[in-house]
């Protein structure tokens, strides 16, 4: 078994235990993952980066990835697949000899 | 080398590249972690969840693990370790005799 | 003196006598709309909209509220001048013949 | 009529005029205005405050306020009362003597 498929072979145990699936829809899925996206963000507020604690950040991160998976787990969708295939359209849209050094936006280069 | 090495080992080539490691501080990168949540989030306004398209949902969920997966890289933390422990550390907040069939949060139960 | 100047003005002296200008550049004041916007959102996760608490929507949405004033009043913006402008340029976009009745996107009208 | 007053109506014009009421219900409210706080966050990524562009943030800043407002109306809370009355407890929970010049919150005070 796959890292990925023990975190959501892990995830889904916890839900059935609980019979939290019901409450599972797509759309309070991604309202969950907004509201952790949020609670990471916060450590950085008014703060240099190098200020945030990395005990807060550990937690939040760990929220961000448990939506995410649970979102990729609601739709089938395969995290590695869809990510590395992420990565290789971006690197068509960011071509490293305009976007080298630079952190404009794909429309802007 | 397990996916999620395969998928950071690709992102970091990425970046590298590019040279954009310059612009990666954390707090940027939570930034850019929340506007994707966003996207993805957007997916679903003024829709049933039903009525999301998979396509986009696919799209903006790839982003925001990118991100996601970024900043885990950028504090040295394992992705399967936090996740499963957080998974653990909820199994503990949400008692299964008291959370089953519940959505309450842990301090309402 | 206008509504909106009378809560403008409480909000400036609020932080003058902290001395909290220092703090308060856009970027982090728009983290911190973010993560208000968030608590917001989270009166409505894994409920129907009528379950959520308007005593909670009452509190995070002044919270929003505060915190987009602030960025108003830091960039010099008209509150009044900017939405009314925005919503004469939707009512553009979004003509009634076209969009009555319809959740679409202009994009997609 | 006070200028939260005309801005209101105006937003309450547009609605009925294009049949929206029936999609606004608070839940999806609270979304968009997630998601517009994201585009106003967007204005920062990878930049210095200073750098944003005004008329982008102006941009998102209303719809901003628009969500706020449309959310204020739907829940019948009077903003002005909302906001004043937010100042004046956070007054109380960051006392001048305590939170003058410090970054922290209130909990860490």
């Amino acid at each position: 078994m796959t890292d990925i498929d023990t975190i959501i072979s892990a995830l889904r145990q916890f839900n059935q235990e609980r019979d939290w699936d019901q409450f599972h829809n797509g759309k309070d899925l991604a309202i969950g993952l907004s509201v952790e996206a949020a609670e990471l963000l916060e450590c950085f507020l008014w703060k240099q980066p190098e200020e945030a604690s990395i005990d807060k950040i550990r937690e939040e991160l760990a929220d961000v990835l448990n939506f995410a998976f649970q979102i990729a787990d609601k739709y089938g969708l395969d995290i590695k697949e869809i990510t590395m295939d992420k990565i290789r359209r971006n690197a068509e849209k960011y071509p490293v000899e305009k976007s080298k050094g630079s952190a404009k936006k794909y429309d802007e280069l």
